[in-house]
């Protein structure tokens, strides 16, 4: 068999590096053109492979790893649309700001646009979402080119990893012969930097705010009683005490989106709101909430009702903290953007307002009362209302709350399951950890995602809605090839439940064909193809008796809530409206505060 | 319900023309924002929509449609990463010519890279490889914006035609409120030009080479005896009756691709070398065989004994033709690209030479002798070792030329399957068409492109290996939801077959989990779901009646032949040895020619 040495000296040069640089993990899909690295990647005693044949599939379960572990995950493929397969994945990685290092094999130069097979222009293939893109050199063994490889490799992870993470993506030429030399690798390992050490560290700065600048801030929030600190998505497990403590000496309530991580833990709920998404939907209650300021943390909140409660109020201070340079402000109306990292800002903030000579009172204000009050009076009734004899959606997160083991993680499909989410996942104690694919809110790969995420914490809960379960059906077949432990919850309504909530449902006549489009599929059949349990549910006793047991359970299993997304929809409204009721009747005592 | 009256004059008009430019058929994915072309697409009278969930198969889908139709097919898909699931389609429709026309839904700018939901940038989201990319026009009902998405329309379709055909991307920004007013469409498709006219017509002019650079090749070509006409994948059906007259006034063989469409039809084949695949892996019959000209039609054959024969003879004149100004020339060694109609040009060019005073002899040369005697002796062998008790893979082909009707359409995925369709699938005179994904060789998207292609033409019948199948299972909801007319036959060696034929294959550390990447899946379980018939069969007599059955029946059948990845190469080495020993035999009185 020939072998080709420089190539060899290179790819194994760049292998290393990314070991050095803590790539522990790469998903990658069978192909001829990638064999290079395929098979360097395979031998490198600290990096696992994980085979996915279905690229689309591959590219989120790298996503749903890497966002779990918070620590870039290659990925690698050959040439062809095996490459463009990736697109997704990418796109969701640029805009929820997880690392990925895309590694794509392709044809040299000679075999481009000259109808060669399997040749496509890969050449800034996925446009503008990558935060780098490199066309790699053909492969030489020089001492300048393995200073450039290595080079490349820390430069890849690194910036990746700084903020706001995201994918980059490596495209490399690879002349034939394809084998390279395994044996010579291990010599080429003990090659770089001395003790393990990285061919180049590369430490990016922590964002601090000027004292006199933060000053300034906190000078206005002490003039602003009605307040609020709204928290959306995020995954920063120190920020929620932060928060809590700046929305304690600020007398502030803090709207914690189900993703904010702020829900559950061991800090104090005493002043997160998590009913907002109900009450928010009642005009009188938003009339009566005019808020003079409002501070964001994290991507914007699922809710639609605090977007419209939100733009309601124009005039109002909109303060928005992101550590990533971004623009998260759909409403348009932000007063003050602040780059900066949100924890120290938290904290040098209540530094700040504690020392002041006219500290804020302590006690609780009339403004805050009014909302915990209010979402007092939502929490009961949601919690009352939500629970039927009939399955429901919004009830199964009600369940989960007391179901699950309280270091589970919960990924969260989109579309309604992450709206019910929204709804029904309410202020708890445990340590759940809450995920889901909110940088463009794809209903595809989220099967993938989830099962890439338990590779990395156990145990793992998907709730799913059909149509999104069957976009990435593909995406099961690594729970089988890889014993992955999960549970899955799937809605099935038949399909795409989120509509009969929008006007598009009164059109009779296209409403089924264009947006209801139900499959009349039995996912039975497929879930034991991958040697999945499959249970369709039928009561809420079964429910609860099955999660129980798949979570103490090893493999895939699938449990299915058959639900009807008329009545469904029907229970919603059921339960807002008697949110509304309830707080019409209470209005005037809630004004009186 | 709120309607959107100046949306729905542009909406409509834009539909209508697209309409009146003879796009019948839409594939289209559920969404919100994509509400507005949906709806009045579904109202236009027409126009036929076809839902498809995931959009990646919907991508494929509507290629194979527009494949088999030779007519633009349009997709429509709301905001986000929907989008970024065609783009595998689009890449290879971009290099297999074939005509779409993307139609993607995005937000307004006012809620673009602000983080608002399922907004994605989608300028030039595919990148370079939209022959055409147009960001439209906010909706509105001026007398200027009607006349703008009118001739929009007319453009997107004419350019997605023109050659090379292939993929126009339309991205529509929709302000809510989302819904049409479907009572007003009628009357706008009323105001477009009388008696049905496009709003514009447009003309290309066909390619005429002028006579006297005509008259230069034939020239040339009169003096050389040892010519060869090459014919790859092309799907042009006035192509067969032109090429064999030239190659009959020139006394050259022509080396017909499978995918060429010359294999099959009523033409004369006695020119036609079908076996070259396996007669040109032999050093001494390649020795044998120097050309002084090859004259190449289509894209480039599949095999690769062909690419290196070519390859061994660096002098000889090659002239490629090609209609759309591609460059599909992986030897790098042409020496005339001629850009011109490939019937005219061979029409004009017998012409020419039949009035020549100096006529080339209508009696077959010695060169030609040999190329039809090497070919008898391969088609012999083949045909006889080609036939086994057992399963191959390889005689599926042999045996589908015998057992399917003479106007059945024959689909063949990528990798091993269309390399046994070259090796084993011979001239007939049935009317098979054959078709293929041979833009950029992918095995994704196989049975989206047939079911799509199943729409157009009957019988279909798809050839694919089992890690193709599983790559595009989702592919089969169509044809549950559609009641589609399919045979599929699955080789199932359970993972990639045509590594054992690689140097890769001779690692056995990492050959299994890098290549050879067995999935163990039972399709059975899959097939059902989708309310297919599914059989696996175990001997010929079993497989040539459920192929039979499965022609005369409606529906989807899947027929699985279970194979092994060695003795399947082990059967190929063999007939090829065979191939070898028999010419080794002959060499001497082929040479004596």
């Amino acid at each position: 068999m020939t072998t080709n040495e420089p190539m060899t000296a290179y790819v194994a040069a760049f292998v290393d590096e990314l070991a050095r640089a803590n790539v522990r993990n790469v998903v990658i899909s069978p192909g001829s053109r990638s064999t290079p690295l395929a098979m360097v990647l395979a031998e490198h005693p600290d990096i696992k492979i994980w085979l996915n044949i279905d690229e689309r599939s591959a590219g989120f379960f790298a996503l749903g790893m890497a966002k779990a572990k918070k620590e870039v995950v290659a990925l690698l493929c050959t040439s062809g649309t095996a490459a463009a397969n990736y697109f997704p994945a990418v796109v969701e990685a640029k805009l929820s700001r997880v690392p990925l290092l895309v590694l794509t094999a392709d044809r040299p130069h000679e075999l481009r646009d000259v109808g060669a097979p399997q040749a496509i222009d890969q050449i800034r293939l996925y446009g503008n979402y990558p935060k780098w893109f490199v066309e790699m050199a053909l492969p030489e063994d020089s001492c300048e080119m393995i200073k450039y490889v290595r080079t490349v490799a820390e430069r890849a992870v690194s910036t990746a990893i700084a903020g706001p993470s995201g994918p980059v993506h490596l495209n490399f030429p690879f002349r034939e012969p394809l084998i390279p030399n395994l044996s010579a690798c291990h010599s080429i390992w003990d090659k770089g930097r001395e003790n393990g050490e990285r061919y180049v560290n590369v430490s990016y700065s922590l964002k601090w705010m000027h004292d006199r600048e933060l000053y300034a801030v906190g000078s206005q929030l002490q003039k602003k009683k009605r307040g609020l600190i709204i928290c959306g998505p995020d995954d920063n497990p120190a920020l929620a005490k932060a928060v809590v403590r700046l929305a304690d000496e600020l007398n502030y309530p803090i709207l914690a989106d189900p993703l904010s991580q702020l829900r559950s833990g061991q800090h104090s709920k005493e002043l997160i709101i998590d009913g907002y998404d109900a009450f928010l939907r009642n005009e009188e209650v938003v009339n009566s909430l005019q808020p003079e300021v409002i501070i964001r943390f994290g991507a914007m909140p699922i809710s639609k009702s605090l977007l419209l409660y939100i733009k309601r109020y124009p005039k109002c201070q909109q303060i928005i903290i992101d550590e990533d340079n971004g623009w998260r402000d759909p409403t348009l109306m932000a007063s003050n953007m602040i780059y900066t990292e949100p924890v120290h800002f938290c904290n040098n903030l209540v530094n700040y307002l504690s020392s002041c000579s006219n500290r804020i009172q302590a006690q609780k204000t009339n403004w805050l009362k009014k909302w915990l009050m209010l979402n007092q009076i939502t929490r009961d009734i949601v919690l009352k209302n939500g629970r039927t004899d009939n399955l429901f959606e919004g009830q199964v997160f009600i369940e989960l709350t007391e179901l699950l083991p309280p270091n589970a993680t919960l990924y969260v499909g989109n579309s309604m399951p992450i709206r019910d989410l929204d709804t029904f996942f309410r202020n708890n104690d445990c340590s759940f950890r809450v995920l889901a694919n909110r940088g463009a809110n794809g209903i595809d790969g989220v099967v993938s995602s989830a099962l890439g995420a338990s590779t990395a914490v156990s145990p793992l809960v998907l709730v799913i809605g059909d149509l999104s379960f069957f976009h990435d059906l593909n995406g099961l077949l690594a729970a089988k090839l890889y014993g992955l432990n999960i549970t899955i919850i799937v809605f099935n309504n038949d399909g795409g439940g989120i509509f009969s909530f929008l006007p598009q449902a009164k059109n009779e006549k296209y409403f089924e064909d264009l947006f209801g489009t139900p499959t009349g599929l039995d996912f039975r059949h497929v879930v034991e193809m991958y040697c999945g349990r499959f249970i369709k549910v039928n009561s809420w006793e079964l429910f609860r008796n099955e999660v129980k047991n798949s979570i103490n359970s090893k493999g895939l299993t699938v449990i299915e809530v058959p639900t009807e997304r008329k009545s469904n929809m029907d229970m919603h409204r059921k339960i807002w409206q008697a949110v509304l009721d309830k707080l019409s009747l209470k209005m005037v005592e809630v004004n009186n505060l």
